[in-house]
């Protein structure tokens, strides 16, 4: 064996997380005989290791994996403030490139998808099995909206942890919260009509608003605190806006959360405006670290803000199901889903109750958090690995996604196609803006174990990166 | 017992088919025996069944069952032509009454659905077992629009039925046929746009309409004959249509069906125009005798017919699975799919895919169409016998509702609200318009089987419509 094999095998103990910062590695002398090798060839690769700072020699003591493996980088920067309203365009790339990772053979990093591996597959079989037979000929019939009574009491009863207290009357079931937030902004707002979102925000809360002819005002939003409020205060005195779409917690692509007082004063302001908030808190139930937080929605005493939120992120994307509490707009919504899709699958809806009832929820949600935030570090140590030293990198407080600012020169969308080629998909900044703004940004998705095959493809684009930088 | 009663108990055995037209009835004689009554009770009984004519005394041969139990009734008159296109409303009242009847406690002859004991229990849950431990973790994952590989697969196979020809890579899975009737409609028409639609038409399209913002021009259709394409025709000289909808097949609430001739007229008018046409499909597999009918999708040769169906009258409502072949539209309905619910769940499509591969679906919607061809039939007998002599009755080759056009006088509406005081629900005409015609006009639904408690229903409701006509 070479010394760069040795050096090889200990890298991935590291980039895979079998030893972890502050770990000491084996002694010369102890892998010299493991491996098989002579001391001097051990020596050749700790100094490989060394060099590439994966590991740091302490006196008297030996060699250890470096504390952080590159100085902690700089956040990405916020947009500046603009005052139009656009017109949204652009879904047909996003379909392009999601489309293309679908079929696979490519890394993940593109949807903000976790690895399927991470829902609970067995528990989630049991609770179909048991709805269905438990439904009988009844899941023939449609559970209309409001929906299915059993999820929304189970519903009604968790939205007590985001402190938001609903009873299951003022909840409505949905095809995910992609069909809520349609719900919602037809509830809210007419063709033509400008709503305020966050800048960055999800690409989908666009596609949806270029469907229904929406105009879109972006509002700068922190890489840390979100939303600005300043920011949205400024624009509404100066024109009329119709509704504002937030991520209140765990922001997609920053994932950023608003404070408690942010909140607070964003839906004060609003109710004083009469401007309703539709809130997106799919990314809620996944904070990196500590409680849940609470939703906008909590501070809210007047109905103004609907609350969408779903299973999607935490239980299972392909079972669909979501839900809204659309406040003050409850006869709307409920009119608009009947006219959408009459109802969300029966089995489904009960199936998603099953599981709930079943209290294997919040211990398995619990497990994801963690695994997901130690994702989230170990993608972003590889980003500081392979990445030019200028790149931005957000530190998301919640959900699974790193928001990346690269140096100016480099041009997402050509980066994008440049990376493709290597068989290596991300979601490119410009899809995150009405405005095409973000062109030096991208999202990577981190909801898949870190591998040394996600090592190697992030130092391919960390190349490709540099590239792009020096072109 | 009284003579009344054993005239009930006989009515029984015809009402509820026991006893078929041009069956022999029990003679005076043995009926006495077998009931323990003198022979006098029984003529007073066989007396009251004559008067009722629903039996018939022959010479030398004894009392049978009327072959007909009231001559046959006029078929409803069709509307008139009116050129206006309206704004569509009426949701509200709508959501409203199918509300109430989901509340239970009703006969149900209010919604278009069948008694879920017709569908397979037992064959679609397991189905769905099998589906979901097929897919093991990937049931987890988005299956994007189109949509689950092995259902389009079957559902291209089965459309040949139809005499339609498609790829399953032309076929995209909806959230049942409404979400499909929604993308279509979005893809070919901007809020404002004029849409022609059959008069009457369901009320689901119209919600649709209302809800897009879409204006509804209201084409005459023919109780047997459905759309008239002259009326069409010289409506669209006259102004600008943006789309047609329309259901070729058993069009809900007429249950009529264009001859493949007048198909073809449509399909090569609406080409040359360049309108496109969005054919709701959703009862073509329910003929009440014979083949499945050709969809109009079969004369299309240049992909303006935008084919939309579903399996939630034939197969499983709750399921909401629904599907379209858009034609040239395809790449428009595909993103709005994407944009509107992401996906159809994917447990739901791969149960349905399996239960198509196990082939037990064709067997089951053979029993399915006598099932509903009978109870259309016994709901026609009761509304002759019940309803006052005038009634005109729609005679459906297909699907399971009737189209009752009342004496002038009767308002539906007022008397939808005098019998939902005795729980019984109907849909009363003015919802299949846009225009709120139809005053005189209710939709039965037969998908239950009949029983001695819908008979007398229908006889409490016959009463009430003799009222409202006397007021």
């Amino acid at each position: 064996m070479l010394y760069s094999d040795v050096a090889d095998r200990i890298e991935g103990l590291i980039v895979t997380g079998a030893l972890r910062a502050g770990d000491r590695v084996p002694s010369v002398r102890t892998l010299s005989r493991q491996q098989h090798v002579s001391i001097s060839t051990v020596i050749q690769a700790y100094n490989v290791l060394e060099n590439k700072r994966l590991i740091e020699a302490r006196p008297q003591s030996g060699y250890y994996v470096c504390g952080r493996l590159q100085p902690t980088p700089l956040e990405p920067r916020m947009p500046r403030t603009t005052s139009a309203p656009v017109r949204v365009e652009g879904a047909a790339l996003v379909l392009e490139i999601f489309e293309a990772e679908q079929k696979g053979g490519v890394m993940p990093f593109a949807s903000a998808l976790p690895a399927p591996e991470l829902f609970p597959t067995t528990g989630f079989v049991r609770a179909i099995n048991q709805a269905a037979r438990k439904l009988g000929p009844a899941m023939h019939t449609y559970q209309h909206a409001p929906g299915y009574l059993p999820l929304r009491r189970q519903i009604a009863r968790r939205s007590l942890e985001a402190g938001v207290s609903v009873s299951p009357d003022e909840i409505i079931i949905t095809v995910g919260a992609v069909e809520a937030i349609n719900l919602c902004l037809r509830a809210v707002a007419r063709p033509g009509d400008t709503v305020a979102i966050e800048s960055p925000t999800y690409f989908g809360i666009l596609q949806v608003m270029e469907s229904l002819q929406l105009r879109a005002l972006e509002i700068p939003s922190h890489p840390r605190d979100g939303l600005s409020v300043d920011g949205l205060k400024a624009l509404m005195s100066r024109q009329r806006i119709h509704a504002v779409v937030a991520m209140c917690n765990y922001n997609n692509p920053l994932g950023s959360m608003m404070p408690d007082d942010k909140k607070k004063e964003l839906v004060d302001l609003l109710a004083r405006a009469e401007v309703p908030l539709i809130e997106d808190d799919i990314y809620g139930d996944l904070p990196a670290k500590g409680e849940r937080p609470l939703a906008a929605r909590s501070f809210d005493t007047d109905g103004n803000v609907l609350w969408c939120s779903s299973f999607s992120k935490t239980l299972s994307p392909g079972a669909r199901v979501g839900y809204v509490a659309p406040g003050r707009y409850f006869n709307e919504v409920k009119s608009l889903k009947f006219m959408n899709t009459i109802a969300t699958p029966t089995v489904m809806q009960a199936a998603v109750a099953q599981f709930l009832e079943a209290g294997s929820y919040d211990r398995h949600v619990r497990r994801l958090r963690a695994q997901f935030a130690d994702q989230v570090n170990r993608m972003s140590d590889a980003v500081c690995r392979h990445f030019p030293s200028e790149t931005r990198l957000s530190r998301p407080s919640g959900g699974y996604v790193l928001w990346v600012e690269l140096p100016r020169t480099v041009d997402a969308l050509e980066l994008h196609n440049r990376a493709a080629r290597e068989n290596i998909r991300f979601a490119p900044g410009p899809i995150f803006s009405a405005r095409g703004g973000f062109k030096n940004f991208i999202r990577l998705n981190c909801g898949h174990p870190f591998s040394p095959a996600s090592d190697k493809a992030l130092g391919v684009l960390g190349r490709l990166v540099k590239e792009s930088a020096d072109a």
